[in-house]
């Protein structure tokens, strides 16, 4: 047995989250991805076939009503609340993490515009971002009269001025797993009058976030990553509650209306952050994610962050001890304040040219040989080997078993 | 046996769409709610069970090929094409009707103004409508500097100008059961060099529509009616093969990207009506109602509309032999070519006055005594009683206990 062996059996015994694992359906395989689909809760399979056949099947319309369908969303939303440091009544679930960016930025946009700030007409979005923000910003930019600026999350306190109205920013980076400053760079687009939107997509579920303590404006995350919600699962949106009588939403549908069963022609918007819900909503998704959240009863997001922390430095360390030097680089911060719960590795340059497979790119056959062997993680174009790792269930001697396959591959 | 009764057990015998039943769930309910959430076809539990626990739980990540969840909302698109008139390739499903109703009209707006009509500022929206297309309206109006003019769909030939950028309009009223002339007001639309939006969330499944055959530029509708996609399942939305060049959406996300993988800063989007979608599409509920669509297997549209024709006039026979006169009037038209898949039902203003029972509105109680004893319709705000008839599984033998029942409750 290898010392690192050793320390991963150590590392798991002295693991205080290692029961967890049980609470979702996993085998042999070693699950890197959860970053982009979560690994199945146990509890999920029963609690959908129950909505299907007895609420939807059984009691069909009367369910609205008597299986609580139609406050989901917001039931849903004050059980992803703890998770992300806010107090109920402040979250939504529902629709894409896209259209709630639509949401979020152009009622950010409005409320800037609202406290005195008409000359407000620019909006900064991470350079960085998944390109879905970019795209939906670019949008709400053009359908309210803004420009659209894409910075780095680093330089938004420089770029800030009097005409910026909205920022949106991305919690950790989709590609390098880096975790930007929340506190301060919220503290630096207020002090410039403006309102910051967060992307939590790739740090809710692996991280505090600290929505309510840090002062954040409004927020919008996807549910199937580190939450579990199942493929497509809706997403939620978080709106301050100071803020709630000020969100002006662009989607206005009937279900964020004050008297929605009213069928009245004048819309008038629910009270609190009801207004931030639009159509009918998806019942399947979101009680599968309901079910799917109970996997954090008696979690503390605390102690998920410092397992995570201790999975990425061991990877790392791994890495560093089986794959032969130069192979790859890590685009993932060592200081843990800039980490989040992945570690991206870029294939090296020479390696990338040397090998790529009749237009493979390298790193995606990499990837594709490791999931041959049991190792999961992802490929991101053009040379990014990326490993996500779920604190929930994933356990230190898989770290070791994926960088030992990892560094194979590349040997 | 009453003659109603015979005429019953004789209509059913004559059925040839009677066995289409055994597709659903059903019990002795008489269930005339379909058209607000139909009934759960009977393969869906499985299916649904199959996606959750091997697609997501085993092969997690790798069903976005594998299981094909990534084209899904195309493909089910596909399945819906042929109940709607329309050739392949022209609808996605995904998101909420309302979410739909916003994409579409942007979308209709900038194509008017895209030929040469950059003077078009107003959309004339159905004043008839279910109030979100109202309230969508409203605010893709004010997001593309038009003026939200509500007309009747009568009014609309008489109201088009060449300043009408784009019309939407329901193809059957919600409340009364209304069918809109689609075919003539979608030409008097074009005669005004505007763009139609056809809501079909009442019409879908229950009637012909043809979308191709009579040149609609864009369409929506939403699934859980007489589609039978379960509880807040997905809506589609169809923009003409011919115009999805110019399909230019206010929702750009990801999944809306020539190459969404590409992860590339600038927004492209996909050729065809792929550019309709938005985010992640929401797999559980989508292929619940791919399996949902396995109901029309061999079944016409042509026969399902004679059926719902044949229910509705027999339904509003049994009304007027079993109801003591002057205590409901008939809102839904006696001509089949303006009827829908519904009756609804008026009390008389007397007895709404008379018995209203401390504060429930006369009608709401009418319909909660109803589903006591068995019919399952629906009560609109202030006085309808509304009854939908989904050929697929409802017999004649229960519309004529649906009106006995009524008959006896208002005696």
């Amino acid at each position: 047995m290898s010392e690192l062996t050793l320390k991963a059996e150590k590392l798991d015994a002295e693991d205080e989250l290692a029961a967890l694992r049980d609470r979702f359906v996993l085998d042999e395989v070693v699950y890197l991805d959860g970053n982009s689909l979560g690994a199945l809760p146990v509890t999920v399979p029963d609690r959908v076939a129950d909505v299907v056949r007895r609420q939807w099947g059984e009691l069909r319309i009367r369910s609205w009503e008597e299986s609580g369908w139609w406050t989901a969303p917001e039931r849903t939303g004050d059980l992803i609340a703890p998770l992300v440091g806010a107090a109920p009544g402040q979250i939504v679930v529902g629709d894409s993490t896209s259209v709630n960016v639509f949401k979020a930025l152009v009622a950010a946009v409005r409320m800037a515009r609202g406290t005195g700030g008409d000359g407000r007409d620019e909006i900064l979005v991470d350079a960085t971002t998944f390109p879905t923000d970019g795209y939906i910003a670019q949008s709400a930019a053009r359908m309210t009269g803004c420009t659209l600026r894409p910075v780095t999350p680093a330089e938004v306190p420089g770029a800030l001025t009097d005409r910026t109205a909205a920022v949106l920013v991305n919690h950790v980076d989709y590609r390098t797993g880096r975790l930007h400053d929340l506190p301060s760079l919220t503290a630096a687009v207020h002090e410039a009058g403006a309102y910051a939107v967060w992307d939590l997509c790739h740090s809710a579920g692996a991280l505090p976030v600290g929505l309510d303590q840090h002062g954040v404006d409004l927020a919008v995350g996807c549910t199937y990553k580190y939450l579990n919600g199942g493929p497509g699962s809706p997403a939620y949106l978080y709106v301050r509650r100071d803020l709630q009588d000020r969100f002006d939403s662009p989607l206005p549908g009937w279900n964020s209306h004050a008297e929605p069963f009213g069928m009245r022609p004048d819309y008038e918007p629910a009270a609190g952050v009801l207004r931030g819900r639009v159509g009918t909503p998806d019942i399947l998704s979101l009680l599968a994610l309901q079910a799917a959240l109970e996997v954090w009863d008696g979690v503390s997001i605390e102690a998920v962050r410092a397992k995570s922390l201790a999975l990425t430095d061991f990877f790392l360390e791994c890495v560093a001890e089986y794959v032969p030097a130069g192979r790859v680089e890590s685009l993932t911060p060592t200081a843990h304040e800039e980490r989040g719960s992945q570690v991206a590795l870029r294939c090296s340059p020479e390696l990338s040219a040397s090998l790529e497979q009749g237009g493979t790119p390298f790193a995606g056959d990499v990837m594709k040989r490791l999931i041959e062997r049991g190792v999961v993680g992802d490929f991101r174009h053009p040379d990014v080997l990326r490993f996500g790792f779920t604190p929930l269930y994933v356990g230190f001697a898989e770290v070791e078993r994926a960088a030992r396959v990892l560094g194979e591959t590349l040997a």
